[in-house]
């Protein structure tokens, strides 16, 4: 088998070995159920109340602001659920690129006549239109209609990043409530949550080295959350279920080794990401981006021309250990192909390909890369599919 | 410190080191997104689907009939859910000791208006009353409401276990949906699911030496799951989220290993408990059980004589290192006691203290329960607490 060539850490990255060292104990001798009151049980207890303090102070907010859920995807959903049940919302404003983990969330509580929901505009980049959004708010509040707005904070598929204090702020000029899925943004900037305004917050372990099967939801002070599994009291009543220990510890050790070094980390990633983006134009000039102005340093977002499809391409490089993706990861293998490249009217002819690098990616994994995609399109030149 | 003699199994147990070490690949090298199509995508995918069919295999049902879960609470909320709002169940017949993850979930639908509840009788050792559950049945189908019954495997406090066969085929026989919580059974026999007609099970990795923050449901075939979560197209569109593979693979081979050691695990850690049982009395006989005829036999729930409370009895233990529970790991630290002994109606003057085992628990751990126990209940008595 060919070394792997990972490029696709919008979809997961691989565990860091430093995080799964500080979870190997809880996977080992400290295996108490934190709701016990004895001791092995309060090591437990212990260890996810200081992940909670950890993962708070990374994030600039309150210790009782944070829930550990297992994952974005669920987090989104509780955001959601407790907007709708709890806080009055009846009308969803959220974008036409946003996570399936939104996307279908809000359309089964639209499916239940429970919401109704519009669209934000979106330029060709998937910039939200901010003068849509406070119009849509206006006409909403003059209808004494309460609404959430739900917008990720970037785009996994094409990077491009919302400005959180500026949709904050619309919304809190309308009494909206505002959720925000920054599944990949949390763990790749040093994010104050407080500063931006946002009622609701998610993150997942995975994208940033981090446990896959964890994640968290910030949830802004004075908001209960409205639980989405019910049981025992863990997570002070707002998320029932044996807590995910070592998942919880592994969490927040990765945040905090992913704010720590963000910056060289940053600075490392974004020349790998332009590295790729300068090499791809001399590999081919037709090529372009999707990729907002302001978007996330790990993701890039390429249209190829010709006829080679996404599958095709992907599947080549693949066959040359090369891990990158279409679209998403949870719609791969959909026979739809990408919502965002089709909801941003971005022409499908040729392959559009995501290539998303962490601090784990060697300068090496870019060139080979380039230089496979140069044999598959000078062959496919050659072969009149380019 | 002093070592720590773990008697609290039925709380959770430590994740076995041959658990660990089949979870360790897919926390290093195997870290592709299940979803994606390259190779070390379709590495995770095949875990999770191979850990399906052991699942399945092991519990003798089809494997499209298991699914992945963040852990029992999860399984018990998604089943009650897709009873209520898919399969037109209006009113859900339980019971008053089952454990909170079905209780609060029953509750909060019947907050809701959604569905009416009611309790089946029990006796004092929380044995169903199947005349009962087939009378109300019976008045319920009278008058075309079709039910939900949701009755545990096996009481997660006094151990008391349901007759799954009887129960089934009283609820089929008034098309009831059945669902059992076999938190803390699948696991501890060599259950196969087919023959007890249950639509819904429910089990946690954490209960049998697997690890924290997994569980499965078993659904019986033909019956489609209502999303608790929603989102990417996971788990045949029944559970979004990024899938937590290493989980998944260590809840199938920590399954595997319960079930293939069953009998050897099950008569050694009987005859644990029966020394427990035998030395207690021995110590004073007026203690008595509270678990019925047909008992789980991890479990002892023992009721102590006198005015020593249960907390104060558990903190001499835990002094001594020694780990039992109250009521559930749940609901300790509840101010209201628990639940299972205030609804079957025993005395609650003296303690009532959970013992409960495991193969990891040796002998010697139980004759250093009983002469702690002993100076703790001799001192007692020169104190006239007893």
């Amino acid at each position: 088998m060919n070394e792997i060539i990972y490029l696709d850490n919008a979809a997961t990255t691989s565990l860091d070995p430093i995080v799964l060292d500080t979870m190997l104990p809880y996977m080992r001798e400290h295996y108490g159920n934190p709701s016990s009151s004895y001791s092995i049980g309060r090591t437990s207890k212990a260890a996810i109340e200081s992940s909670r303090k950890k993962v708070a102070d990374l994030l600039g907010v309150k210790t009782t602001t944070i829930y550990f859920t297992s994952g974005g995807t669920e987090s989104n959903n509780t955001a959601i659920a407790t907007a709708v049940k709890t806080l009055g919302c009846t009308h969803i404003i959220t974008s036409a690129i946003e996570h399936h983990a939104v996307l279908n969330t809000v359309e089964h509580y639209c499916a239940d006549n429970i919401v109704t929901c519009s669209f934000v505009k979106l330029n060709e980049h998937g910039e939200v239109d901010y003068r849509d959004l406070e119009e849509q708010l206006q006409s909403k509040s003059n209808a004494g209609i309460k609404c959430l707005v739900s917008l990720m904070h970037a785009n996994n598929e094409i990077g491009t990043l919302l400005d959180l204090k500026t949709a904050g702020e619309i919304c809190n000029r309308y009494g909206a409530i505002f959720h925000s899925d920054c599944v990949q943004t949390i763990g790749h900037y040093p994010i104050q949550l407080k500063e931006y305004g946002v009622h609701f917050a998610s993150a997942s372990g995975h994208k940033f080295h981090g446990p896959k099967g964890t994640g968290i939801l910030y949830v802004s002070e004075g908001t209960r959350i409205t639980p989405l599994i019910h049981g025992g009291g863990q997570e002070r009543r707002a998320r029932a279920g044996t807590e995910n220990v070592h998942g919880i510890v592994g969490f927040a050790k990765a945040l905090e080794l992913a704010v720590n070094n963000y910056l060289p980390d940053q600075i490392y990633i974004s020349t790998l990401n332009s590295t790729m983006r300068d090499g791809l134009l001399k590999l081919c000039p037709e090529i372009t981006f999707n990729n907002g102005e302001q978007s996330l340093y790990t993701v890039l977002s390429v249209n190829f021309p010709g006829n080679v499809g996404t599958d095709l391409l992907l599947a080549q490089l693949d066959r040359a250990g090369i891990c990158a993706s279409g679209g998403s990861a949870c719609s791969s293998g959909n026979e739809y192909g990408s919502h965002v490249i089709t909801a941003l009217g971005i022409p499908q002819k040729g392959a559009t390909l995501r290539f998303s690098f962490s601090k784990l990616t060697k300068i090496s994994d870019i060139d080979f890369a380039l230089e496979t995609l140069a044999e598959i399109l000078n062959y496919a030149k050659a072969n009149q599919a380019l």
